[in-house]
């Protein structure tokens, strides 16, 4: 994802002390360097990967903040050992984000001198988390600039913003229009009393006008916001990133285009008296600072965001299709790794370039849907771990291969994960995977009552594990787009995310689940399929839902100590291997055939 | 509970018409009227019972609005049956409360006209609730008043408050002293950098000064406040409640007695420059409104609360012995029981009293902790039934009796619920006393790690049943005290509480673990255990608790479908059954001990 050349931590130190020079001449006590961008986006495009290039840690998610006495990153489980490599000798501190640490907001207003001033970039800043920080720091009378850009002030060969062209989302992937889309956002905006809508999110974007685009790693969207009015939409977007037909083509459904950077004037200009739908999370304080007093705010989740997470009837039917096609494509990849391993090098790079070879084969693939994670043994101890050309694995001997990857199909986007049994693995390894394992069967089978809030599911995913006192730092589910990205909103499985109402499960959510065990310097286990909410009749207590689960791959019983599931579990594995084995048949011959059929034998009882 | 004769519906449309008389001479557009007292108690005394005696809906919770056209109460589903009758012909609409239901709050909010004025007494309203409603109310310009007691302006015959006596919680079954309790409470709010800290909530004062009350039923608590600094501590209390011994005991730790109406004035006079903990969800704005500006409040939850939710080591010893002796009085109970059935007229109140002299003849038994809920076939539909003189069930015929009941014991507060076969139950009440008692072992065995927000463990219990898509309207799980109220936080296992960081589970907790079903006009089913927190290891991913079960009774196998529990959880019963039988039957002779041997029996294979 990442796409500097990584600053050795000498580099850091120098660009760290840079900063502390601009902030001495402008008066700032203390610098917040989010991950972030004015799309408040997961993946940055390089423009604002400034916390990687100042700090030198890469991980793609983590705070910077830097006074004249500290500077230090806050990072998640998922990325402490990458980073504690990173920041070595960098005088960066590691900060590890978990209970009972103070949050990088926290820090700061509680350990900036009294009257002090912090800086952040408010153009890449959400309203929700200035609102959170100024109040925080009002109780200390230390006040926040949100007009400054630090990184500009200091970064001479800052990256230039991509222009990668923007393309459409056609029929019959795509299966509502653009024009469909508009009224239902409209009627949205009109329920809520509000007459205009700023979305600044890039996925929301794309879904709205069914287009997309390369301007992120990974996920298929372009860079620009959008006004939408009863009356009128305007798109925000560069000028060159669109020919001359597409522009033609929204204008005939009524889309006035308009530069990217006209966006700010265009908030500005609202008249008085609108009602302006924004939602606190979703939108940049410096770019909401620019409407008027006059303008009334009406906060709420970006309607859009609800409307992409319940996917359609008939955008579950081809991505019904596409995991069948994404599961072929790993019975083709285990095919070729299993004959290849011992007669050939194979390293955790080598695993990324063939199974993205066999993804690329099929119909309607359009990239990575994320960086494969493929790490062996130790490696996979690192939940977010990436193989680099300076740093990997070569496979050999016994263990775990942890392979986490997924593609954008113009049909869908997929995310798997697998474990790979390599020579013989060991019986605590088989113990982590079997856990695992439950954890996801359990959650998978799980029936609960439509409307409930995501969060409060993740226990029953985690119980199986909690039973040996084992557990993992990060969530068991997320949400996903459909050919957009791979995390998505509202839901989110996970106990500790906040239970909002907006986290609520509806029909057509497609979500992971993917429990794991890492266990540092040793081994890392996740298991990973995606699920649909299906309807699951109503009765007199209400309406039901239950996970339809769409990945289709073979789970590697040779990871598994088998005696330890339960019949329920022998028989649901027994049943998905069924389904696995009827669906992607078809798509395969050969070798991969030969694979598929003898990874989905019924377990012996 | 309920200490009043019950109104008919004509008197309350009577006293709603009188109360709108004095609304429309004050100018009041709409009354709110609370289950509440200047404490916050789940349990009134009757001079607090206003909404009762003006709605004639007698349930214990449930929330009155009265507007010139509108009379509502707000009734959780527990009580919607009992509502419905109830408020038949008096005008008063039952609004049941679930989701999607405005609360009574939000209707205020949106409903009151534009620049309106609601009134409610500020003596009986939490800080945290008036804050909520006045932020809500004053988007549309409305206006809350909270120096009315609308109350005392139409009810001439309102009861007295009660003046039973206090009495001291002594050794052994107090377990600390007052003041080990004032100096943890001392250092508590030292470290929360405050020097005061007000106390309202009986149960909190209860457990601080080793006291104990009758002033409300079924908990051992009386009417007072407490003024607690670093040096002085005040304990507002009307003065005939002590006699002179204990006065001079008091006098003697220290502790200044004030008369329970001083404790406003005492509030005022907190010196400039103090600093007030108070809990915002633990006192009325009545009192804290009393507080000058020049006193800096910090809020946070009362340390007291967490405190005695932790229950020590030499308590939880004394709680395990009265779990032996209540449920040998449960089996003594259901040996005459059983004899009796059939031979002489038993209804549901000849079940309370005969339970009730059962745990009467137990050590330490002070009174029930509630009123005993025995309830049959259909009068088990509704969750807080209880059977009066003018209206109650004859047992017999086949179906489900369920009965939940409880002791208060100077060694500990009880709280068990059992389904009772009666004839023979029909298939369909057996699957849901089979489900019921699925979900209540799923949460009975989980391991979890310490630290946990208690709602999040909610679904656990709740899988088996939304398995079948079947619910209950209530929570799993509240906390329970040591000779206190029964219904204690700041844990509570219920996926609608909030997960505030205050739930956390942590040893030496007690909770109840009690799913159920409910199926109006036919049967209801509840099955519940007490459980405390206990240690359980700890592991490179932290530690983690388990529960260990407190509550020792037969659960009656003839109310399941035996074939339908799976091999761990026939296991579980089996081995609770085993332990049952050993603890109780030192404890008992003759039909109870043979009652006990017949149903502590293992399961046949």
């Amino acid at each position: 994802m990442n796409t500097q050349t990584p600053s050795d931590s000498a580099s850091a130190a120098a660009r760290i002390a840079r900063l502390r020079e601009w902030m001495a001449g402008e008066g700032i006590d203390a610098c917040l360097i989010p991950s972030a961008d004015p799309h408040l986006s997961e993946y940055l495009p390089a423009y604002w990967q400034g916390r990687q290039w100042l700090s030198g840690f890469h991980g793609s998610v983590g705070t910077l903040v830097v006074a004249a006495g500290f500077a230090g990153v806050w990072v998640d489980s998922r990325y402490w050992e990458q980073a504690a490599k990173e920041l070595a000798g960098s005088g960066v501190e590691l900060v590890k984000m978990g209970p009972g640490q103070q949050s990088p907001l926290e820090w700061l207003a509680e350990q900036v001198s009294e009257n002090g001033v912090i800086a952040v970039d408010g153009a890449v800043m959400a309203v929700a988390s200035a609102r959170v920080l100024t109040e925080k720091a009002a109780l200390r009378g230390i006040s926040l600039r949100v007009d400054l850009d630090p990184l500009s002030a200091i970064w001479a060969d800052r990256p230039a913003l991509p222009d990668h062209r923007v393309y459409q989302h056609l029929a019959p992937q795509a299966t509502s229009s653009r024009a469909e889309k508009l009224a239902l956002l409209r009627q949205a905006i009109s329920d809520k009393g509000a007459d205009w809508h700023f979305i600044a999110t890039l996925d929301d974007l794309a879904w709205l006008f069914n287009l997309r685009g390369s301007d992120v790693s990974y996920n298929p969207v372009f860079l620009g916001f959008a006004l939408v009015g009863l009356e009128r939409v305007q798109l925000f977007v560069a000028a060159n990133k669109l020919d001359a037909e597409l522009r033609q083509i929204l204008a005939d459904d009524g889309v006035e285009l308009c530069d990217y950077t006209e966006a700010a004037r265009a908030l500005a200009e609202l008249p008085l008296g609108s009602r302006l739908l924004v939602d606190p999370a979703r939108v940049t304080c410096g770019l909401l600072g620019q409407v008027v007093t006059g303008v009334k705010l009406v906060e709420g989740l970006n309607p859009t965001t609800l409307f992409k997470s319940r996917k359609s009837t008939a955008e579950l039917e081809q991505v019904r299709q596409t995991m069948e096609h994404d599961g072929a494509a790993l019975c083709e990849f285990f095919a070729w790794f299993e004959q290849a391993l011992g007669r050939e090098p194979v390293s955790e790079l080598t695993v990324d370039l063939h199974l993205t070879q066999a993804r690329a084969r099929r119909p309607g693939f359009v990239s990575l849907s994320f960086a494969t994670i493929a790490a062996f043994n130790a490696n996979g101890a690192m939940p977010h771990y990436r193989a680099t050309e300076q740093s990997h694995s070569v496979i050999e001997g016994d263990g775990l291969l942890l392979i986490d990857s997924g593609g954008q199909y113009l049909s869908g986007t997929t995310d798997i994960t697998r474990m790979v049994p390599i020579g013989t693995p060991g019986h605590e390894q088989k113990l982590d995977c079997t856990r695992v394992l439950k954890g996801m069967i359990a959650l998978s089978r799980a029936r609960f009552p439509r409307g409930i809030l995501s969060p409060l599911l993740d226990a029953i995913a985690r119980a199986p594990l909690w039973a040996d006192n084992v557990d993992y730092g990060h969530g068991t589910g997320h949400g996903v787009g459909y050919f957009l990205n791979v995390h998505e909103g509202p839901q989110v499985i996970a106990y500790a995310a906040a239970a909002t109402p907006q986290t609520a499960m509806q029909p057509g959510m497609i979500t992971s689940i993917e429990p794991g065990t890492y266990r540092p310097g040793q081994w890392g286990v996740r298991i990973e399929n995606l699920v649909i909410n299906r309807e699951a009749g109503r009765s007199e207590f209400g309406e039901y839902l239950s996970f339809e689960t769409l990945t289709l791959c073979p789970i590697d019983t040779r990871c598994l100590e088998v005696s330890l599931l339960t019949a329920e579990e022998r028989n649901w594995l027994d049943d998905y291997h069924d389904q696995v084995r009827e669906r992607l048949s078809p798509l395969l011959h050969g070798a991969g055939l030969a694979w598929l059929l003898a990874r989905t034998e019924a377990l012996s009882v």
